[in-house]
């Protein structure tokens, strides 16, 4: 993902390259304001007093406003989004972000917070002219308690980062995704990011301890227990987890971090058809127990896609599914066994067609590539539709199938992958270019069926700029009036984050 | 404790055995008002007409108003607060809960809702008469996927109940606590309740999947999604997760359930001090990983009171210190070598004196028990000031040696229990009687100590109406002001359980 944005800067250093580029939709993406159709609100444009104020704060290194300095932080890793901001804001300290929000918020200036920039939703990128408030230099650890397994961290802290540094004490951290690299702590616990470990480790809202956020006004909200209990009045951190940046700046976490497995242990086998998927996850939960720490189905599309971007052969033959089981345990002769025997009954059943198990670091890492390479695959050279939505388990997967007949040859591919054990699929669908007929041949079908289905229209990757509009099909009108209510009291100018995760009254 | 509500019955058949009793100590608490020194607020007082509009919503059989009949409604299980709640309704569906709420809402009526009235804070009984709004007829199991580990019940459901039940499908549920066969799970859920393993299965914001709740103007907020994964919008569920019905009655709830562990094994170790307590949880935590389930501290007092209470034999012989650990594992030869392994090698350290481990279900039940029946055996026959507080797992028992000093002969005993592998310690300081003296000696003396320590002074029971004068010591005031403001816009008659959780500002 750096690579990405090393290119854009390499690209863009003159501005008439920018201006020749910047309707090419292979390398810069359409202004989201057009692409999504949205009128810009009633906002202060930030102007030269507002920079001097800015430059007070931060020094003028932390203030970017060359176009060419600024462009990467305004379109996002996938390409899909791009705003138009004009002021990148760089700020060290929670009093920094505190004194920003105060003044912006006194201004009435849209603030657009920012952490890695890998949201898929467009959530980390301006839709207009909002400052962007980028967290990257807020990349301290501050702590570490490696008997209960607390770390307490900036917010710009990178999430591989931080579990190199808590492996050393013999920790990991309670989440895991593929762009772990580049993506930020605080980016996480605001979109509330699930990953590839929920399964076994559980989700944010259990492994968050502690929370400090700033609020629009400028108000610095501490929360940052570090106690695994604590019921003192209202559970403010859960707010800010998963609000995306609108209701809050969230500036440090504190986390609980699992012990580090002893035993690592990856299986990967081939199936015939998904109803064995299912039965081999009910098997799996039953054998593995409390060592299963991922269950993760790939269809054969995808895993292509992934080996061809990888230029690498399949670490198993063909097979129309795949599944990645991973297990973490702390005595590998127990794991191991429990492992073997379950394979050796899978297959026995003929649930497992073909498999491959190991313990060694490379051969593992080899496996996770292939599942963690799919999105990367599926966007490069090409433009990407994709949807990441849960469903109950048995309605799983039909929706592939589905959309595969409905896009007939319009679609180079379609293909499904994701996290069986939370019922979390993504599905990309992959064609030549970007067009409005695609799109509508999709939408709104693909959120019908999932409606329909019980399911939700975004599991793990939040609503940013993208789905707004969509989350009546997962949650009624009373609960978003609670939540615009609620934004209305902790943000009343609206300025943090406008033009995401809720929808506008007309929508 | 059914027992205890009984009683209470069959003493107050008759009004003037009501007057005889209601001043005695012994057998009635003082009214809350009067203890804690509350003036009444503003509230309507229900009068005939408001009765009419009850009994033509619910029928006559289910608005309690005989003096006799609310009695055990106005007092709590530990016998520390009571009401003068004239008034006790028993809804039995959400839209009767909404109609309720609405039209006192529209009247400014007061509303206790109640669930098992187990609280330890006062949280479930009423300050004046505040109108009881008792959810034990909502107690119908509505769904169990069994593949995925979801259940969805009523608010009203008994914990214990739910076990059962979901024991039937080789699931248990996440939380247990001593109060099982009394609590409701949305009292649970609305004080985000603790329990004994936590350790294992995490905390409630991690397992609950859904919530319907009723907002005091009536509006039915239905998050009741049975997703592992969702992030569409604001995370509502987590606004009613711990607030104690002062921002919404819980209705319903969809509870992620662990598999049910085919192997359970319990051990109970003596030990010389507190600090190789400490030792023994980290070694733990290395050897027995992934099946340790709960890891409890009991000091000898508070064992020797439960031995006394249940009038059985110490399980080991006495120590000043004592360990229970439980394991969930799947595998029966492989957790057996495990714990086998860790108490031979911690018997040859010596940080274990003396053990003994069981996987016997009779024989684990009676070690259970001893663990269990604590806070009943201190409640027996005295006055008993039971706390419950988060500190660092270093600080862990300092406060309890401290408090002994301090009190002297004051007290007939002070003891210490509790989750240490979650940091929470219960402190039981037992007197012969309540008296100011001896709580201006305990406290805010405690509070103090729990702050310095960077604790919380409500670890897993929440703030009822004991504690918001207190809160103030593990949250700043610019957070309790964001609490303030969330209950304004989600109750802005604030006729949800008063004089509850949030301080007034005078406080």
């Amino acid at each position: 993902m750096l690579n990405f944005v090393n290119l854009f800067v390499r690209h863009v250093t003159k501005q008439n390259v920018l201006v020749k580029l910047q309707y090419s939709s292979q390398v810069l993406p359409q202004f989201s304001s057009e692409k999504y159709n949205k009128t810009r609100k009633d906002f202060t444009t930030a102007e030269s007093r507002d920079l001097d104020y800015f430059k007070k704060i931060l020094g003028a290194q932390r203030v970017l406003t060359e176009d060419s300095d600024v462009l990467p932080f305004n379109v996002d890793w996938f390409k899909n989004c791009r705003g138009q901001s004009k002021i990148v804001l760089k700020p060290k300290s929670v009093q920094e972000v505190s004194q920003i929000l105060s003044y912006c918020n006194q201004r009435k200036i849209a603030i657009c917070p920012q952490g890695g920039n890998t949201s898929v939703v467009g959530g980390g990128v301006p839709m207009f002219d909002e400052v962007i408030l980028n967290l990257s230099l807020m990349n301290q650890i501050i702590s570490l308690d490696a008997i209960s397994g607390t770390l307490v961290c900036e917010a710009g802290c990178i999430l591989e980062n931080l579990d190199n540094y808590v492996r050393e004490h013999e920790l990991i951290m309670p989440i895991d995704l593929g762009a772990k690299g580049t993506c930020h702590i605080g980016g996480n616990v605001s979109t509330n990011a699930g990953g590839i470990r929920l399964l076994r480790y559980g989700n944010l809202h259990g492994s968050i301890l502690g929370v400090e956020a700033v609020k629009a006004d400028g108000t610095i909200i501490n929360c940052l227990k570090t106690l695994k209990k604590d019921n003192t009045g209202y559970h403010l951190k859960h707010l800010f987890i998963g609000s995306e940046g609108t209701l809050g700046v969230v500036t440090k976490v504190a986390i609980h971090c699992p012990v580090k497995p002893k035993s690592v242990t990856v299986g990967f086998f081939g199936l015939d058809n998904f109803k064995n998927i299912l039965k081999l996850y009910r098997s799996a939960k039953s054998s593995l127990g409390e060592i299963l720490s991922a269950f993760e189905m790939i269809d054969r599309e995808a895993l292509n896609s992934s080996a061809k971007y990888l230029n690498q052969n399949l670490p198993i033959s063909e097979y129309p599914f795949y599944v990645l089981v991973e297990t973490h345990g702390s005595n590998e002769t127990h794991d191991e066994e429990k492992l073997t025997q379950f394979l050796s009954k899978e297959m026995e059943s003929g649930l497992i067609l073909d498999g491959t198990v190991t313990s060694e670091p490379g051969k593992m890492q080899y496996i996770w590539r292939f599942r963690e390479s799919i999105p990367a695959a599926d966007l490069a050279g090409a433009y990407l539709y994709t949807y990441d939505v849960s469903l109950p388990q048995n309605h799983y997967y039909e929706i592939v199938p589905l959309l595969r007949e409905r896009l007939g040859d319009k679609a180079t591919k379609v293909c499904g992958f994701g996290h069986i054990g939370d019922g979390n699929i993504h599905i990309d669908v992959v064609v030549p270019e970007y067009s409005s007929e695609i799109t509508n041949i999709i939408e709104p079908f693909l959120f019908e069926e999932v409606a329909k289905r019980n399911g939700s229209v975004s599991a793990e990757h939040g609503v940013g700029c993208r789905k707004p509009h969509l989350i009546h099909y997962s949650v009624d009108e009373d609960a978003i009036q609670l939540m615009r209510d609620l934004k209305n009291v902790m943000d009343p100018n609206g300025i943090l984050n406008p033009y995401k995760v809720l929808p506008d009254v007309y929508e």
